[in-house]
Parts: structure tokens; C-alpha cells; sequence
């Protein structure tokens, strides 16, 4: 992917599909719950509230932007189904989607992804499709999957149907604690921040928006420093869900609206990681923990202040956790 | 201890006792929410409500009992401070109390106890004193520290003001579920289960109460066969806040309330716990992983049932997590 500073012809998502996105997933995933820590509060010294999409519906608040694509799909296109290429939560998130309307679904993954990942889309109903580790494979195994089967491609963030989806997060957010100060969430190809841009641009626009990111997988603080997108190869970041780069439509999202991206590094997010699973008691992946790192080194920006900060999922493998290896 | 089948003159708290509890303690104390999950509903084939103690103040239910005994005390009480023994959820509960009252708290340890309960004692501003770790030493130097401060002694469980202050729970349970077919918690000296049976016997008259307890120390499952409290010496489980015996005021309310104990081995402690943490995402200690252990393992008992469970603390060492030993 070269630099690109426009979006390419791809349609922009409006609030009023955040509202049409909202009605339609509501069936199929939770309104999950805010928590508050006044260990956590006292720390920062300010209201933080965390909304746990670690608790949603295959782990992650990828349910929500795959649901909104699977269940907009036109009658004449289901059979077909739905394809993508991850091998993360938005294989899981699809996979449940697609499940629930009784659709195919394909996901091609690397041959060397963990086999419990393979394992949670099939339970779902899902055909895995493997190809080598590599970006040149992965691109000829899923041109060829989409060609024998005409399914419908749904990217992991670089379509309008998956931001609308994620942007319900924050909707649900602001529907329950009214104004906010700023809100925070992980960024790696930026669907969950381009989403809240997307609400809290049309409803709430003098809140802020922050994103948080490994500084080991930091292209896309750089790409807004550059003002323009710059994406790495294969950066290497315990936060395995913000490997991806920023693409046209989240970029368009990520440059006009976010304030900052702060970034932390491993150690900060273990650390991050490790204090709200001791002190708020919930399991959460790495990939969760960079907005509160980034908070806990950038107090003075949020002293004060009402701040949504978004656990974005709870996928974690608890037999191989980052503080019990080296 | 020996058998005992009479209350020995302690005082039965009433149902009005809870109410006067709840207005007491709501303020130091969060209403956990209670979640529920489509894979345990679908695994047992029943409707499961998880009530979660374990994002309670000092991360379990103890601080209900705890806080209605401290914030119970007449003013003429409150300069001789309160004391117990305990080196488990109740000495950080007593101590998260009378640091909220700002009235001394004493909590007699074993030496041998982990430096991570010392400190988190020292940090709710209580004051650790150390005895061997035997019976004899711990009550001598138990005795020694009330003798010469005057406290009020707490017991972490055979004490009318804790079991009504542990009654709040299924209390909140039921205000905000309904009705319910059946409850289940944890059983070891039974102040939880106690609790239950003073707010389910009074309010819910015909949903059953059944008490989780590791094979590994089941003396509340024996005494419950034979009819008398029987005491083990120093039972070794995984779930490690479920070693101590029933006491008269608790065998009170299980010998008269509860349907049965049901018993589940370390093995199917640590299974359940593992699953909880993996589909559930939250983070609790094995303790509070017997109550769904022995709901897998006795289906047919709660098929088709709304059952509400008793998720009692998420105080656990993050480092020494039971299915990475061996």
C-alpha cells in the first residue's frame, strides 16, 4: 500500500447509518457493560469509564461492524456468503455473524495461525481456508476463494458497512453516561477509531478524540504526524490485534477528526494489562491495555476530565499471558 | 471445635437485620452487576445469573459482612478499633472498612502468610501482627491483642452482623432478577451461604439453596450427611478460601435451609475456572469456580432452571494461576 491521501471512490459512512447499523445488530450483540475503578480514577485523576467489549459477543466489538455487513447483505447475495482474510478477532466476529443468518462464511488464514483460532471459526460454522505467511499468498489464496465463490468480501476495517458497525460502541457509550471529555481506543487499521469519529463527530463534537497505539507498531502515529499513510511490514508488538495499517477510509476518519495518537511501549501495555486484570478483575487481550498505558503517561491531558475509554476485546490465549514469559 | 448442634446463646440475625444492613452499607459497597453467557446457558441447558462479588470493593463479598459489623459499631466502640484473624478476603474487607470509618482494624496473620496480603492489609491503613502458623499460636496471640486493645473482634463469618451483611447479596440478586428456581454459592465456614438461606427463606420461600464445596474439604458436606458440624484439621485445596469449618450460627441456616451440598474435585475447580476466565472474561479465584463445577457436573439438578450463582471474589495471584502449575 503506497501513500494515499484521498478514498479512493469508496463510500464515506454518514451518522444515519450508525443509527440504521444500530437497529439492525441489535439482536445479535450486547449493549455491554461500563465499569468504573476508583482504583483507577485516584490514579489518573479523573473519571474514567470502560466500556467492555471484551464481554461482546465472540470477544470483541468486531462483532459489531461484521454483523452490520452480514445483515445488510441484500436476499439475492446471501447465498453466495461472506469472506475475509484475518486471523483475528474479525475471523471470529464474521464467522459468528454469518452463523447467525445461516450464511457461508470463508476465512483464509495463514497455515501457521494458532490452531485454537481455526478451531473458534469452524465452531462458528466457518470454512478455513489456509495460505502461506505471507501477504503475496494471502492475497492469491483470497482473490481465488472470491472467484470460485462470489462471496462477498468484508474487510476488517477499510469498509463503510464494518465503521458504521464499530461506531455503535460509542453511541451506547454517550446514550448511557451522556457528555464526555475525550474518549480513548486501541488504533491498528482504525475501524473502532473511525467509527467513533464517526459518532462523536455528529453528536458529541467537542469531545475529544484520542487513539492509542504500541509505539513498536507505530505507523500510524506517524502517518498522522506525515499527514499522510505510511504502513510498516510486519511490525512486532505484543498487541497482536494493531499490526495492520491505516487504509483510505479510516485514514479519511483518523486525519480529520482524532486529537492525538499516544503511544506506549510493551513493557507500558503488560503493565497496563496486568493492573486493570488485578484491579478491575476482567480478562482483556493486550491490544485493550494501550489506552490506559498511554493515560497513565499522559496524566495531564486527562486530569479532570469524564474519558470513554474503549476495552476493545478479551481474546487472549490464558496459558501463554505476557508477564509469565522471559 | 467439637460437634455442636445449638447456637451456644449467639444471636440469629432476622430478615430485618439485612434491610437495616443494606441501608448501612450501600454507600462503601457497589451493587455488582450480574452477567449472564449463551455458552454456560447452552452447556448446561438452564438460565445461569452470574453475580459478580469479584468486582466488589476489596474484590469479594466479604466487604458486605465486614462493613456492616464496622459501620454497625456505637461511637463509644469506635476508638478500640476492630480486630480479627484472617489471611484471606475478610482481613482486606475488615481492613477496606475501617479504613472507610477511619477507626484502627489489627489483623492477625501467619507469618508464613503472602507479603502480598500484609501489604494490601498495611495499604487499607490496617495493622498486621504476625503469629505462627498454628491454631495455638494464632489464638494466643489473638487473644493477647484484644486483651490489650479493646477491639471489637469481627469473625470472619460466625458473627450475626456479617452473615446480615452478607444477606445483601442474594438480596440484590433477587430485586433485580425476580424469581428464581435456585441459588448456589461457595460453602466453607458458610457465611455466604448463611446469608442466602436468611434472605431466600424469608423472601423467596421455594427457590432451593445449594452449597459448592471442593471434595478436597468437604467437612461441610459431611457435617451436612451426618447431621453435626465436623471440623478438618488443615484440608488442602486449590480453592483456598474454602478450608475453614462451619461454625454454630452458620450450621444454623445450612442445617435448616439448604437443599444440598454438591462437591467437585480440584480438577473440575480449575476446568470451570479456566472456562469462566476464557468465555466469560472475567477474572475470579478458584473459590468461586466450585459452584459451577458441581453445576456441570449435576446438569439434570438445574436443567431448564434460572439459577442464580454466587461469583464470591477475583482476589487471585495473576502470576500462579492454577492451570499453568504442573
Amino acid at each position: 500500500m503506497n501513500a494515499i491521501t484521498q478514498t479512493d471512490g469508496l463510500y464515506i459512512p454518514t451518522y444515519d447509518d450508525v443509527l440504521e447499523a444500530h437497529d439492525r445488530i441489535k439482536p445479535y450483540i450486547h449493549c455491554t457493560p461500563i465499569l468504573t475503578s476508583t482504583f483507577m480514577n485516584d490514579l489518573i485523576g479523573a473519571e474514567l469509564f470502560f466500556k467492555c467489549e471484551n464481554f461482546q459477543k465472540a470477544g470483541a466489538f468486531k462483532v459489531r461492524g461484521a454483523s452490520n455487513a452480514v445483515f445488510g447483505l441484500s436476499d439475492d447475495k446471501i447465498a453466495k456468503g461472506v469472506a475475509t482474510h484475518s486471523s483475528g478477532n474479525h475471523a471470529l466476529s464474521l464467522s459468528y455473524a454469518a452463523g447467525r443468518r445461516g450464511i457461508p462464511v470463508t476465512v483464509v488464514m495463514p497455515r501457521t495461525a494458532p490452531e485454537a483460532k481455526k478451531a473458534a471459526v469452524r465452531g462458528y460454522g466457518g470454512t478455513v481456508v489456509e495460505c502461506e505467511p505471507s501477504t503475496s499468498s494471502r492475497e492469491a489464496v483470497f482473490a481465488d476463494v472470491v472467484a470460485k465463490s462470489g462471496a462477498d468480501f468484508v474487510h476488517p476495517y477499510n469498509d463503510p458497512r464494518v465503521i458504521a458497525g464499530q461506531a455503535t460502541c460509542s453511541r451506547e457509550m454517550l446514550d448511557e453516561l451522556g457528555e464526555l471529555d475525550a474518549f480513548i481506543a486501541p488504533i491498528g487499521g482504525g475501524g473502532m477509531i473511525s467509527g467513533t469519529c464517526l459518532t462523536v463527530s455528529n453528536t458529541a463534537p467537542k469531545t475529544k478524540i484520542y487513539a492509542a497505539e504500541p509505539k513498536n507498531a507505530d505507523d500510524a502515529y506517524r502517518s498522522f504526524k506525515a499527514g499522510h499513510i505510511i504502513a510498516d511490514d510486519a511490525p512486532e508488538t505484543v498487541a497482536d490485534g494493531l499490526k495492520v495499517p491505516l487504509k483510505e477510509l479510516t485514514w479519511h476518519f483518523v486525519s480529520d477528526h482524532v486529537e492525538d495518537i499516544l503511544v506506549a511501549t510493551e513493557q507500558e501495555i503488560i503493565d497496563a494489562m496486568y493492573l486493570t486484570w488485578q484491579r478491575m478483575k476482567i480478562v482483556m487481550e493486550p491490544s485493550s491495555a494501550v489506552p490506559l498505558a498511554t493515560i497513565i503517561k499522559n496524566k495531564e491531558l486527562f486530569a479532570g476530565k469524564r474519558v470513554g475509554v474503549i476495552i476493545t476485546g478479551g481474546n487472549v490465549d490464558l496459558k501463554k499471558l505476557p508477564w509469565m514469559q522471559g
